[in-house]
């Protein structure tokens, strides 16, 4: 069984200046580790909402062959949220299936769902998927998308992930 | 309370000439008026459906500072359908969920409703919403994501909108 | 009746080197036979998941008055994956409700639904839509979106179609 290489970026501005803990990485690096059985490596970054820093970050983490990156925080409205913008702008492809389940999911939470501009998409051998800020919605987004996860990281070339046996509904095709 | 503007730009060839008396545009002064408690200052347009004359009027709103502003008309696949290709054009931020959600509850009343290009975006200070152009499909579309847009305004640092009591779902986080 | 004329694009570097049949081609053919009254003209290619192959047949097929350009194949995230990506290239404008649907049906039979980046969209006369690759999934794709074909058809100005009496579930506005 490979390793797995998994990046957590927790956009802030408050808690990259140590005002506060981030718990939403940790809810991500949770959600993972009762899901996946290989050895999971994690690349875990806090930084404030700035589009050249989470650019580069994107960059330099998907260059390192990071299979997962997910981003958390900064999909909204509000003027310094640019997590989506700068996602579309490093990747070679978008999938928008995965914005689009993560709102309609979401929707049935909180009526302002329809606010976070959340995508994800292909940079060479990444995928990037945006998460939502707050801590409670990271396993309602995950659990939206992560079944199509594992399969859409064999398709790009990244190391496969194998699953623990525990309410697992990740799904590869029959055969693959 | 504030008073808070909202902008309305019919997108209508025939109705813009006077061939036909504008129904959409009242459509959306009569939903608001009903939701909101605030002093409304209207500001409403009725316009061809050309590019430049779209673009110019959405720039000009946004620069006047008002909060919302909603179009109706022009969002097909009609070769002078153009209101959300100018939209996106003229947009810092696009907010997909708007669409997505239009769409799926028109669905509900018709199937050509996937023909809808109609998206929502925010340019500076202003949120801007394509709406359909068929009277009917005013409320429908607007009852899909107004438990959002006071929130929304919130966010962009557009005046505050307080709500009349009768059957008002708009929604904002505890505390907020 | 006037004559409709149908492109169909298959995708796939197997299929067009003679590795095997083209099965997902015929089946497009065989739903649109079943719902169409009026004689078709089929313009049918099986070409490699090739950039420049697919923009050059699309925009040809477009100058020729194709009215309608499905695609099949090449819609997911892998690097040789690339029909929406062009397709969202050539088009003058982009449909996304007709990716949305698709995704949100096939999704009710794969989780793996929301990677497909399949999308719709015109240039000029012609309404090109993206379907999956897989020749199961045709059926299902076409049926979350056929009902919106024929009169998106009218509204861009392609030849109308006319309709066979069994199942058919095409919709028009009273009146067209």
């Amino acid at each position: 069984m490979d390793t797995v290489t998994i990046g957590i970026i927790t956009l802030s501005d408050r808690a990259s200046r140590g005002e506060y803990e981030d718990r939403s990485g940790p809810e991500i690096k949770k959600y993972f580790s009762e899901r996946i059985k290989n050895l999971i490596e994690w690349r875990y970054e806090v930084i404030p909402d700035e589009r050249d820093k989470l650019r580069k970050i994107l960059i330099e983490l998907s260059d390192l062959e990071t299979g997962l990156i997910c981003t958390t925080g900064g999909t909204g409205p509000a003027p310094r949220d640019i997590t989506p913008q700068v996602t579309e702008d490093v990747c070679d492809k978008i999938l928008p299936g995965f914005g689009e389940e993560m709102r309609r999911v979401s929707l049935q939470f909180v009526p302002t769902a329809i606010l976070s501009a959340q995508t994800a998409g292909i940079r060479n051998k990444s995928l990037i998927i945006n998460l939502p800020g707050k801590p409670k919605a990271i396993a309602e987004c995950l659990g939206a998308v992560y079944p199509a996860i594992p399969y859409c990281l064999d398709l790009i070339g990244a190391p496969r992930m194998e699953f623990t046996d525990k309410g697992n509904n990740a799904f590869r095709p029959p055969g693959k």
